[in-house]
Parts: C-alpha cells; structure tokens; sequence
C-alpha cells in the first residue's frame, strides 16, 4: 500500500512569517525514503475554525494526515482537541505520560512541572503513542475512518527525534519491502552539466531512480531502489550505481558523505595529516566549517585570518615586496600565506585564500569574485586563479569550496 | 480594505523536501508590514488536477491569493497556464518581455536564448506585469471576480526582489494609511525573562503593537503601529517604545540592527576603532560573522584560530607554563589570548574565546559549554567565565555571540 499524504502545520506563526516551515521540509525528505507520496503541504494559524476546514479538506483528498504544531500546554495549543473534535475522537488520560513531563521537568527544566502541562497528557483513543525524551509534547498515530492521522510537536527539534525515531520505523513497517537511497555528492559541475552527462539514466531509471537535489555550490544527487531486503535493493542499484560513478568521475567527491569538509576530514583522519589555513576573503570561514565538525581538532590545528595587510605581513610573514608589487590579490601572496601558516603552525598541509568578495573591487581594480586559492605540501604549493561571479556571500561559500576541493583532489591524486 | 491572503508554492520539489519554502516566509513577513492577514500557507505539487483544486479551494477562503514557482521555461512549468484556465482568463504575447529576456541572456546569461524562453512572455490578459531584472520569469497581478492573483518566480532571490519591489508596493498603494515598524534587539535575556518583563505592553498593546520573534539565541520583538501618516505612526509609537525600552535597559542591543555583530561594527566604525580575534573553540565563527558584513575591513584586522596548544604559543605566544599550568580552557589562557592577539595585530581591543564545544568533555574534565571570552583593551584585560549548556553548534553560536555582547557592552560603558 502506499499513502497519499498531507502534511498540516498548525501556528500562527508560520503564516507572520517568523519562522520557516522546516518541519514540512524534514518531514517531506524522510517520508520519501519509505515511499510514502506527499502531495500537499499546508499551514493555518491557530484557530479552531480554519483549521477544522482544511481538516475537512484534507481528508477529501489524501489519506495520511500528519499536524505538526500546536501539542503545548498553552491555551492556543489547540491542535489536539481540535482534529479529535472534528474526527469524532475521544481523549484519554495517560498518567505515565504524566510521570515522563514530570521526569522530564525534574532532569532538564530542573523547577516545578506548571499545572498547565497535564494537558500534554491527555491522547486520543487507541492510538499509538509517540513518547518524546527530547521534550514534553509527546506525538501519535491512529487511525479513523480510512485515514490515518499522525501529531507531531513543532518544535523542530523534537519534531524531527520523532519522525526520524516513531514515525518513519512505524511507516517502514507497514511497508511491504525496503527502500534504500544513496547521496552522491559532486563538486566542479553545475547541475545543467551533470544532466547533460547523465539525461538518459535520469529520465529512464525508475527503481532504482536516479534525482537531482539541490545544494548551495555544488550537487547531489539521490539514488533509490525498493525491494523485498536491503541486498535486493544494493544489487538493483549497483549498475547504475557504476554507470553514473564513471559518467561523473573525479567531479564525485563522496557518497553518503554530507559535506566537502567532511569528505576532507574523512581522508585526512584516515592518513593521519594535519592541517591549516590562511583566510583573507573568507575571514574565518573555511575554519568555521572545518571546525563545525566534530573530531576536526585532530586535523586542523588552527590558522590565521589575515583581513589587512599588517596582519599578512606580521602573522604570516608575507614579504612586504610582495604585497607592495602585487597587491595582497594576487598569486605570489596567495602562495605566501600558504606557506607561511603551514611554517606558522607546522602542518602537513595548509591552504590560503585571498580574493575579492564584494560589494566593490579592491584598490588595485581586480573584480569581485577575483580569488586565488593556494595549497601548499612539503614538495611544493600549487596555486589556483577562480572567476567566481558576483554577491559577496556566494563568492565566500563558493571559495572556501573551492578550497576544500582543492585539498580532496590532492588528497585522491587528481590534478588541482 | 484588508485582504485575505493564501500563499500557494507549486513545486514537486517542495513536496519531496528538497528544498524548504522560504518563499512563504519572506512574502508572509513583508505583507505583514502592509497589513495583509495570511490565513493559509499551500504547496503542491508540478500536477495540474492537484493545482486547480488547490485553486477551488482557496478561492472559496481567500481573496488575494500569491503562487510561486512554476513561471520557468520548462515543459514542468504550469503555474502561469492553469491558473488561466481555471479562472478563465486569455494569456496574451508581450513582445516587450521577449526583449527583456533576450537583453538578460545577452548581458548575463552571454548565450543564446532558447525557443522555450518565448514562453514566459505569455501573460494573463489585463494584468500588471512584474518586470524581472534579476532573471527571466516575470511576476503579475490580475483581479478576476473578487479575487487578486499575484504570481512570482520561485527562485528565492527573484521572489524576494519581485515581492519588495513590485507587490509590496503595489499593496501599499491600495492601503488606507501607513504601516511602519521597528525591530527591538534584545541580548542576554530569554524570551520567558522578557515577556515577564513586558508581559502587560504585549497583551494589552493593539495599535501601536509589540510582538516577540524567535531568532537564535537571542530575543527580537517587533513594535508596529498603523496610522494616516508615517509620522503619525511614529507618534503612536514612541510612548510604548519608551518604556518598553526603559524596562529592558542594558539587554536592548540595537533598534533596526540585523545583528550582534552588526551593532559592534556600526560602534566600532564610529569610533574609528580596530578588532582583532583569537579563537579556540569557535574556530573562525566570530571572524566569519564579523567578515560577512561589507565594511568589516575598517574595522577587523583579523585574527587567529588557534585550535591547538602549538597554535596558541607559536602564534599567539601564549605561555607553555601557563598552558600546562591551567590546561587551553581557563581564564589565564584567554586573557593570554586576547592579548597575545592585540599584540601581533596591533588592534584597539581584541577578543578570545576558549571552551569545550563537545560533544565530549575535555582532558581535564571540564564540560561542554564551559567557555571563558576575554576582551584586551590597552587599559586592561577583562575574562568571563560563561556556562552555555550543550549541542556543538549551540555552544559554539553562543559563545560568540557572547564575544561580540562584551564588545557592545564595553563601547557602550556597561559593566561587562
């Protein structure tokens, strides 16, 4: 069987626009990856008659409906008593939920649980309950009538711990097989290029199929197969798998890996190198993302940010001469931080940065999105020139990539 | 008049969750501000049964209803064509977007422009057109039998553009009076201390009125009053502005500031003074922040991230004695990093963060969140110890946050 879903936010502050509807996104990703259809999303605010009428709506037109939003204890946490009311559903008391909100007060919250959370107790008859360790609003699942309805608090945190630990396992139960997906992850190719090499694997593949997400810089791409067990799947995929691999070549920088600094900091963990870093452009940006991720203290041992001149010289011993002749935009300096903050803190390997992000080109008339990437090793430091277009934030991101891709392509003996 | 907004994102892609729908929240901020009530928020998906009773449905609740996506120039692209036919209204050629869109090829894209594009010049008959000039698909906005259809590219950037600069305009045309806002930044408050602090401006308030956001970390409320005029509307303000300022006192960091990190570099900028930063365990998050901003080179000279002990006597000169005295988390190393910083930098003030981000506890036990910031002025060097619970990420944020608050503080003669 296979659900049509809608997924229901329920939060008047969603529709003011102070927060995003990051619940509908996780929750959308997940369910794909157990083959569940979600054909609508919407959001209403926190009144009992409009959310009555999409719940009429909804129940028209898909058969799994899922709330999220609106299980606190407050008296405009209406979400529950609203869709049993308009469901023909009791509420039931739990005690033992009782005894969680109280544990849950007693451990994290560390002050007396407020009367007012009791309400978080009360669950609708015969459903599953979804126990929250992550909060107080527990989540569940019933069914009624044809329709299967699914409440899930809206805070993204806990909202995610229960798709990710209730919903998906309960889902994946009642689905006859497997789905499996991997994540392929390119860097160097826009995704128009990565269509074009691979249009007929996309457009023909159905189990296994073959998708294009997007990604700030770079591209992923997902591979998903259904079948009676996890081989089956792995086997289905595995010829496309190959095909697409060799189609992309050294531009697939890591599967089922979530990052280029992740796929750096696994390579440079699995051969014990360290690393280190000379920002100007970016200003601390390619070590705020090294250092995102934990276990990164065991490879990067830090790096300068060297946003003037002074600092390049003093900090990084860049040559005067240097900066005076060429201007701190330019490949001979570049070159110099490199080597002067794998000097500085004694790194195997280390990498500089320095270009022009923007809004307006430096005083020697070099363009925004000017900016040279330099890697330096104990044999030598090869320095790379990008034209990496305009918007000061784009060029950052898209030169800390360049940097990061540099140290994968040395790293997996490609040239850089 | 007052509209009765739905917002409908047409996009397979939303419904998969490979993207979020931040188009929803951008547009649902801004209408806020003309005093548009969005009632429901809508996805579907790339599907033209699904959309037109999607667009059934909202006829009968809405008045003013605003699609994204679906304006490209792919054969996926419906939103334009079905909206037509379900409202009954002619789509009509408009030579002079074939030229818009031929000039953005010509200027930005620098290749041909393909036959598929002649498609979105084809707009529904007596519309406004939206002109585009951050890419190809135009917006518009039509009246049909009592209801207001806007239309606009999905692409975030060109929803954005097209939603300041063509329908927000528009609606404030329409609208009886102005609408004017002011953002209250609040730091070292939690949203509970401030709404006990306010608690009876907040619910009592209506015009003008005062109404909390969440942003992380730190507390943003939002004073709004409605009037003839925009003086009128400041007038109506200022009294709840005074005091709601005077109650929070030194935790309002700024009014119509974006950020922490802004309001340091407007303080500093004018002061004509100059940053510099030593980083532990934020690992170049401060520089990044502060390097985000355009202008930020006045201001910062850059800084280090010393993310091991070898870093932080090789370039900061910390002390060994003192590192192996009081371990790399202690308030004499940060107060050694702050000023072994403003030495090599030659900066005004500097700042040091060092702590335990996790998730593991550090070789000499201390806990996650344990972080010690340090500000060195040529006067003296000031060390706070500061307990930031756990979550790497929410650690890391905090701290500096908690780095740029102390610089605030100390500019603005607070006790830091």
């Amino acid at each position: 069987m296979s659900y049509r879903a809608e997924l229901i936010a329920v939060g008047t502050e969603l529709l003011l626009g102070n927060v995003a509807n990051t619940d509908a996104q996780f929750i959308s990703e997940k369910l794909a990856t157990v083959g569940v259809n979600v054909l609508y999303h919407t959001a209403v605010g926190d009144n009992p008659e409009r959310l009555i009428s999409v719940i009429d709506v909804a129940r028209r037109r898909a058969d799994l409906l899922i709330f999220t939003g609106g299980l606190g204890p407050t008296y405009d946490d209406l979400t529950k008593g609203v869709v049993c009311r308009a469901l023909g559903v009791e509420l039931v008391f739990h005690p033992e939920i009782v005894e969680e909100i109280q544990h849950y007060f007693d451990t994290v919250f560390r002050r007396e649980m407020p009367e007012c959370n009791l309400q978080q107790a009360y669950q609708p008859a015969g459903c599953t309950i979804f126990h929250n360790p992550v909060g107080t609003a527990p989540g569940c699942i019933f069914e009624k009538d044809g329709v299967t309805v699914v409440m899930l608090p809206g805070v993204p945190r806990e909202c995610e711990y229960l798709t990710e630990h209730a919903l998906i396992p309960w889902l994946r139960e009642k689905h006859d097989g497997v789905i499996l997906s991997h994540d392929l992850r390119i860097f160097g190719l826009t995704e128009p290029q990565v269509q074009e090499r691979l249009a007929d694997l996309m457009n023909e593949a159905v189990n296994p199929s073959l998708a294009p997400y997007a990604k700030t810089g770079e591209v992923m791409l997902r591979l998903t197969a259904k079948a009676d067990t996890a081989e089956a799947c792995e086997e289905l995929m595995a010829p496309l798998f190959w095909d697409t691999r060799a189609r992309l070549g050294e531009f697939l920088y890591g599967v089922d890996v979530d990052s280029l600094e992740q796929r750096v900091l696994q390579l440079m963990t699995e051969r014990g190198l360290t690393l280190s870093a000379a920002e100007s452009c970016t200003g601390g940006l390619f070590a705020k993302r090294i250092t995102d991720l934990p276990g990164a203290s065991a490879v990067f041992l830090g790096g300068v940010v060297s946003y003037t001149n002074s600092v390049k010289a003093g900090a990084l011993g860049v040559a005067e001469s240097l900066l005076a002749e060429h201007g701190a935009v330019s490949a001979p300096v570049a070159r110099a931080m490199a080597e002067g903050v794998r000097t500085l803190t004694g790194s195997d390997l280390a990498v500089s940065v320095t270009g022009v992000a923007g809004p307006d080109r430096d005083d020697r008339g070099n363009e925004v999105g000017t900016v040279f990437v330099a890697l330096a090793s104990a044999e030598d430091t090869v320095v790379r020139q990008l034209d990496l277009g305009t918007g000061r934030g784009r060029v950052r991101t898209a030169a800390a990539h360049h940097a990061f891709d540099m140290i994968r392509r040395y790293l997996t003996g490609l040239p850089l």
